[in-house]
């Protein structure tokens, strides 16, 4: 089964709003096993409303799901210009005229002209109730007559939903998705592996194989600074058959990108696979902050539960601040500069050392726009992490403005943790099993 | 001028990602005078990319703006699809194979058979640099038989932008921009006015009348974290004309909302704004956070030159480390908790006094989903503000999950900063005239 999204709104047009409909009802039919291969998005206007319904009908959809206009003021058309285009007619609800009325009841006021428009409903539809506000949505089952106009030989679907993402979102899950559910048979099935260290055409060319050549399971790439998240997706006719299906090329992914891959877990975060870690080993933590100014400290205190670890993080953004808070030598601040690898061991060390903690992670480097000389250029970033008295530090060449640097450093930072925690364990391991 | 957008990527039509770029470049469109009836959104997938630049094209679109698909991996095909749309040739430009042959180079890494693609443009067009990634932008302008194909009398252009957001935002206004300003002729004039610490539908009524009746001057709201931006903008045939009917309407909102605007700088954040305000009194400043966990810190250290003022600041998450670094009395923590007015007075004075600066602020609070009690529920959160011994602590109630109650909490912190030094130079203002 294949659905298109038509979001109808001028605010979408002239850029008031971020279209999240089309998002989430995306993620949905990819749930449902349902394919998508179009979005669009009109203004209020009856011509255009009409010609991008009309669009999606002529590429063959089975499905186009409509949403947005069907609220109370003058500009709110979509009901009248599906009904025209399909040349029927559309008639007052009474069961939704009645629910209109006892909300203005209950509210004490009365029920202007406009809000009982919203009662009104394309002929032969089914109607989705509104359980979160006032205008009902509608699911139609074109005739085939109908669909012909279209050039069009098969069954074809029209879902008419609200605007509101609240609204929505309530209709589509209690009342849509049933519906769906009993007309497409076919079950999807989609895994999660969430990469960290590599970059994206780095992971494309391990994985090229994959990504081009399946049919049955897709692998899909998306990169996010310092990650590169894989969607991995199969239909089948039950959602036992669709796993067996993914569950092999997982595991390819894992055994080719190794320790790159940190969860193959849809909400786990780098963050708190870094917390997870650290929680796992009873180790505490503790940062030294210097470009990236608390952010790393920031990200890892996302995580509900990081208090059982971390306890406190510095920002020590001067020189005077690295030496007298976490006792950065003067001497090697004058030789090397606060921007070098010198330096930065020294605030891994000294943070750790006076706040107690396990494991410390330290961040110096120039984000610019100014600051950056020929021999240390913008860009140029040094990250330590200290665990249990092991101090690894590295140095890193990002590019990109302010913002762009900052993140990318204190993505590395979390990336960076990560490894050095995982080959202390494995370096324990492995010396213990030399005994 | 009529633009419409086409958003290539399966990630799109898969729901993992928002399409925050159609919204950013209707509002530029919005803000340049041009209108746009349509966006269309598609996946990876020549057939249809070549259909939807082609419908584009033959709805008499003036300017299709084609975003994503121009990176590394092997279902970046825009390029692809737009030269054999065209029928033109892709050629490699020597320039933007030499800035990413230099990337790679100054990253100690070699270039991949990939990454040497995205230096690959299609014949004719004007190249777009990109200053914050790899992949080059195109501007076409097509030949009059390349229009006719698709039934077009008119002069038709296509303007290709990389995908992630922060490299198509920079791309666009550094290149795009001046090129639509030459196309377009008639002049718009925009300004922007910041408003902090309003929601929006409190700026939407004081200035109802200003965003629903005004035609020749639009205010369009746009509410961020704490923020309201105000986008008030004219057309008319030269810059001077445009500017006289904008000038009046920012006049009128600057007196209604009074001290809630904090700029009418396009490029001024918030925090840019704290900072400045910080430097033009010559104050140091420090940050004491609990819930927050240094993203105020982070906040304040993007702005370019705060070292001047920002020396250190302080994570202090567990009770101990409130205690022991900025020197929170035993007593009010176990009288009052760790959330509290008293707890976070202390560490507002606490921090100013041992890293001897003129400003900190301080935050504690329960961010979630754990840790909340009837007394004490989860959005709870104190922010406190010491400017030059002067402490305002206000106590905060957020709704929603951990990462809107933090991101409220850093929001809200930087407005009471900014609120409470404005406050403590009128009083000495008014105290000196008294005298």
């Amino acid at each position: 089964m294949t659905a298109e999204t038509v979001c109808v709104g001028t605010e979408i047009l002239l850029g008031n709003i971020v279209n999240t409909n089309a998002a989430y009802l995306a993620g949905q039919y990819a749930a449902l096993g349902i394919a998508s291969y179009y979005q669009t998005a009109v203004g209020d206007n009856e011509e255009r409303i009409m010609a991008a319904i009309g669009a999606a009908l002529s590429r063959g959809s089975d499905l186009v799901v409509i949403n947005g206009g069907l609220g109370p003021t003058q500009d709110d058309i979509t009901k009248d210009c599906t009904a025209k285009l399909l040349g029927r007619t559309l008639y007052e609800d009474a069961e939704s005229f009645s629910r209109i009325k006892e909300f203005f009841g209950k509210r004490g006021s009365s029920m202007s002209a406009n809000n009982a428009r919203q009662a009104l409903v394309v002929k032969g539809s089914e109607i989705l109730p509104n359980d979160n506000g006032l205008a009902p949505g509608m699911f139609i089952e074109l005739k085939k007559a109908e669909s012909k106009k279209f050039g069009s030989e098969k069954k074809q679907y029209l879902m008419l939903l609200p605007g509101p993402p609240e609204e929505l979102r309530i209709m589509w899950e209690k009342y849509s998705v049933p519906i769906l559910r009993k007309l497409t048979g076919s079950v999807i099935y989609s895994a999660m592996v969430k990469v960290c260290g590599r970059s994206e055409s780095e992971v494309a060319d391990i994985l090229d194989d994959l990504i081009t050549n399946s049919k049955e399971v897709t692998v899909a790439p998306y990169a996010k600074t310092g990650e590169v998240h894989l969607r991995v997706t199969a239909a089948a006719s039950d959602e036992k058959d669709a796993k067996k299906l993914v569950k092999p090329v997982v595991k390819e992914i894992k055994s080719r990108l190794g320790d790159s891959v940190y969860t193959t877990h849809e909400e786990t975060s780098l963050e708190q696979s870094v917390v997870d870690l650290l929680l796992a080993n009873k180790l505490t933590v503790t940062t030294a902050e210097s470009c990236t100014g608390g952010l790393v400290a920031g990200r890892l205190i996302n995580v509900p539960g990081v208090s059982e670890i971390f306890k406190s993080g510095y920002i020590t953004y001067s020189n005077k601040a690295k030496r007298k808070i976490i006792g950065v030598k003067k001497k090697t601040l004058q030789k090397f500069g606060a921007v070098s690898a010198e330096v930065v061991k020294e605030m891994a060390e000294g943070v750790a050392f006076y706040s107690r903690a396990d494991v410390s992670v330290a961040v110096s480097g120039i984000a610019g726009p100014d600051g950056g000389s020929e021999e240390k250029p913008v860009g140029l970033v040094y990250i330590g992490v200290n665990v249990c008295g092991h101090v690894t530090v590295k140095e890193y060449h990002f590019s990109g403005n302010r913002e762009k640097i900052r993140n990318n450093s204190v993505a590395h930072a979390l990336i960076l943790m990560r490894q050095c925690i995982l080959e202390y364990y494995s370096r324990l391991t492995f010396g213990e099993a030399e005994q």
